[in-house]
């Protein structure tokens, strides 16, 4: 198979590239570099199998002449910036919902009709029922970046109905392990770093959030893809327990050996559009066999000793 | 109140314009005439109160110093062309998710803070739910049009909790009355005049619909907005029944005296993202007191009335 991978360059595109040709396959990167790392993809570039484009997804004319004899497309690129949508709301429109409508449309002129989209459980905005399965209430959206993805999941959806594609929209929680580059296990690193005897956190710290370690995530895509039949085909992924801010705190604490003094900011949500409370119900994604290797624990501290191996990857993004 | 109206000289929107300032409010009127009629505006032009902007929602600068001294928007302005939508997927794509995207930077470049939006219930592609409330389980997109609807609703909830917009959201049925300019009535009273002696349908001529007449949902919408205090308020409107294509095909044939050979294209669906069974729960609308004067059968004759006496509407949509 010849897959085409958006975002190739990102956490989760790079890790997906490596899979994929670890598994016998051919792929295609698509990048622009704005937040992806050349050095991501320093072990997919020995392969004969991998192909990089530097391009940008509003650049349609180049996307479409990218996607010559692809098989599938897995669309990661996106803006991940969540916390600070509200600065720039037109982000969120251009990179998440005009960039998801031109994938689409070059699929449509070079005759691409499988598409995988990483999604997010912010899409459930703050749903009252918890775990939350994909079927769960009509949702209110209460982030730019969360409407941004229900967007492109709807786009998506609409083109498999209208041009005979088959969708699979994975709505993530959030995503740990080797290359995470952003998010609050890494905020909390790279603070203690700088000062290791406190600790600034946004919010009470009894936000419940929940993880799932990266390479659990490809092999849940991989399973869902693998296994399923239908036109769209929507699952959440994550593992089947969530923690609070100020339990991850712990173990990092824990496993840097210090102790610092820890100043909440206050208030339930970490900033406009925080979600108190995010647990998926991942019964869908678990009935097709599959199940995270990694607890949430597990995952974090991975994560850290990532980090603490490539410190580089802190300064990438200061 | 000076309401800021997009779209304002079409089927809705103008019949809004008249209501707004028999009302005594004050209304800038705002559309490109793409599909808008001027003749729909000929009333609203003899106001003292009614200033119309000839202008289009992708231009920003203009959109936005339109909206200077404003206090409510409708923004009603869109790609209505459901049945079209997979000929030219850019344009729901520019003209209900960029435009809707616009109109949110205009009111907030302005200090607006209220919005209300037309919705349709498309959105809820081919739920399972029926008749449908408004917390129906998370749809999926069958069209185009449904999808890019559903992106703006998500995108004013988002500017609700960001930016602390209040929004309303309006799923409507298909709307019926004064204006008309398109949907099946409309085209089954076209070709019935160019040869009374037989139609043609799509589909089965089975699909079950549901319309609302234009003056109740006119209604509908002030009862919304003047009881409603919550941040995001989402309402479907329709009447408590449905009616089959053929129902309709029926009391058409019956007002204009004519008994015309039905042919039947077959298909549950009369076209590739056509729902075949609309039917909303308006219960929520219903509970602030409001209820619709006119059933069915009485808008699709008060239809037709309108069109046998403005037969120009039908030549300037040729």
């Amino acid at each position: 198979m010849h897959y085409f991978v958006t975002g190739c360059a990102g956490f989760i595109g790079s890790n997906l590239v490596d899979h994929l040709l670890k598994n016998g396959h051919q792929v295609t990167g698509y990048d622009n570099f704005s937040s992806g790392q050349p050095q991501f993809l320093s072990q997919a570039q020995s392969s004969l199998y991998f192909n990089l484009i530097k391009g940008d997804l509003l650049d349609l004319d180049k996307l479409t002449s990218s996607m010559v004899s692809v098989d599938f497309v897995f669309h990661l690129a996106a803006n991940a910036d969540v916390r600070f949508g509200t600065q720039h709301p037109r982000k969120d429109l251009e990179q998440n919902i005009v960039a998801t409508h031109n994938v689409l449309e070059a699929m449509r002129a070079q005759g691409v009709r499988r598409i995988a989209f990483s999604s997010t459980g912010s899409i459930y905005g703050e749903t009252e029922i918890i775990p939350t399965p994909e079927n769960a209430p009509f949702p209110i959206q209460t982030s730019l970046y969360g409407a941004s993805k229900l967007a492109a999941e709807g786009l998506i959806e609409a083109y498999c109905e209208g041009f005979g594609y088959q969708g699979f929209i994975f709505r993530f929680v959030s995503i740990l392990g080797e290359r995470y580059t952003h998010g609050h296990v890494f905020d909390f690193y790279k603070q203690l770093l700088d000062h290791p005897d406190h600790l600034e956190v946004l919010g009470d710290g009894q936000q419940r959030k929940s993880y799932l370690y990266i390479q659990d995530c490809l092999v849940a895509m991989q399973v869902a893809i693998e296994k399923s039949t239908t036109k769209v085909n929507r699952y959440n992924l994550g593992t089947n327990e969530y923690c609070q801010v100020k339990n991850s705190i712990g173990w990092i604490c824990e496993h840097l050996d210090i102790q610092p003094e820890i100043q909440f900011q206050g208030g339930e949500r970490g900033w406009i559009g925080d979600n108190p409370f995010i647990f998926l119900d991942c019964t869908k994604i678990r009935s097709l066999g599959w199940q995270p290797k990694l607890s949430i624990r597990e995952g974090v501290i991975q994560t850290l000793q990532y980090l603490q191996q490539n410190q580089w990857v802190l300064e990438s993004r200061a």
